[in-house]
């Protein structure tokens, strides 16, 4: 299987795992997430992934009734049905299964849902094209919720403008992309928004802004706005799959480009980091 | 069966009825719906029901397969293999099919959910209690989409009072309740806040207003506060299972409860409307 799929306990090609309708997920997006990578069926970052998503289970209040043992049994184990050595881990869970009514349900299971798929790392010499969206999502951004609509059409805009990833911005503050993070390099410091309720606290956000600190680069974590952005000299989309890559073009318009030295010298230490931990198995 | 479940075509008892875990509406909530009544397995209201659906749809961009007449059909067949003659009924739809991308699957077909349950109309007598609670969701809640999570913990914790609702509002303005439109009346004027993008075009909201104009009430469109609803002569709950029911404390504070005759009038229109449309088919 290049594609497997798991829902409570069951395992199997990705296309014939059912849930029942009353999953909450199915019609409230009653629940969160998270994904990694993983290589040489190895996850990276593990871990920290578990921490996020348990953190995430603790905001929307959903009793998850795995415990981090039993979460990594499962999840290794979606990894290790898969035919290819690496890919995409995703794994979520919804607040249960039931007749619909927003009250939480009471004496129900959180359901897990979690898939395996083929994925390749963005080269980190590719350049983004992003656009710029006014940002309309809710106020719970540093949640990793099944509540994705907004990026999901933010996501088709870009995609139809040809370009890789959204600049989402509340009036002039940019708060992140649709599933990325942004970061800017200005006068040689790594400057990242505050991980407020405004954005997801990304895990190779967190990695980057500790490899520049181990790297003698600067960082900032403090609000900038969409001018900090033109006026950077390199603008940076971070995520699980492609690391950070930089950014030469906003809406048709050049942007960054100034800064190759430290920008190359941030991947060169992810990719040695990243590299390192799958050559570990983590469960 | 009493719970009827259905799932693209595939009709049974609520909770055997499946759906792929790569329904968009598993991991995205990339999706519309909505709900009404039936009584006599008459449908309440069931064109203007599927004229708010089908907007949703567009609005989301989401291309519905079914002509009106073919889903018509399919509504009213969950609602006749109900062995009870009333209750509720829901539809869904989602953007599709396939393995999660947040841009939109291309030839992925929208699917279609839909359930019928037993459920009892809302005494008109009944008072309700409701608490306050900032609105922190997203700037669509004229979409009836599936990205509900903040009104599922709004709910909650409505229920944890032993409430039966929330006024959402954001800073001073009021919104809407979490699954509820909000209305007061103060000097003889049926007042409710302006159908934006920050609240849901309720239909039963539409038939109050409707019905206010008919029988001499006259209404108003326009923003209002918090402190316009703690000095409101009646304060009214409005949804399709609750038609428009009088609220007397909020936070454990009276409030309304001055102009009984208005309310009356406006309750007593409603249900003869209700009764009028459940007495014939609209199938």
């Amino acid at each position: 299987m290049k594609k497997v799929g798991y829902y409570n306990g069951k395992i199997g090609p990705l296309e014939e795992i059912q849930m029942p309708i009353t999953d909450r997920a199915a019609y409230f997006g009653d629940g969160c997430y998270d994904a990694t990578t993983y290589y040489n069926n190895n996850i990276f970052a593990f871990e920290e992934h578990l921490d996020r998503f348990y953190n995430s289970c603790r905001l929307l209040e959903i009793d998850f009734p795995l415990s981090r043992q039993e979460l990594k049994k499962e999840i290794q184990a979606v990894v290790d049905a898969n035919e290819e050595d690496h890919g995409m881990v995703y794994w979520q869970t919804s607040r249960g299964t039931g007749v619909r009514n927003h009250v939480f349900p009471k004496n129900a299971k959180a359901n897990l849902m979690i898939f395996s798929v083929p994925a390749e790392l963005v080269d980190q010499k590719t350049n983004f094209k992003l656009i710029t969206l006014e940002d309309t999502r809710f106020l719970h951004c540093n949640i990793k919720t099944l509540n994705l609509i907004p990026s999901v059409i933010a996501n088709q805009r870009a995609a139809e403008a040809g370009c890789d990833e959204v600049v989402f911005h509340r009036g002039e503050r940019v708060t992140e992309c649709a599933h990325s993070n942004l970061l800017i390099i200005k006068d040689g410091v790594l400057w990242s928004s505050p991980r407020d309720n405004l954005i997801l606290p990304g895990i190779t956000l967190k990695h980057l802004l500790e490899l520049a600190e181990e790297n003698d680069i600067p960082t900032r974590e403090e609000a900038y706005t969409l001018d900090d952005v033109w006026n950077a000299d390199e603008v940076i989309v971070s995520s699980s799959i492609c690391f950070g890559i930089r950014t030469t073009e906003i809406n048709g318009k050049s942007v960054g480009g100034k800064d190759e030295a430290t920008l190359r010298k941030l991947q060169e230490a992810y990719m040695n980091k990243y590299w390192a931990d799958v050559a570990e198995r983590h469960y």
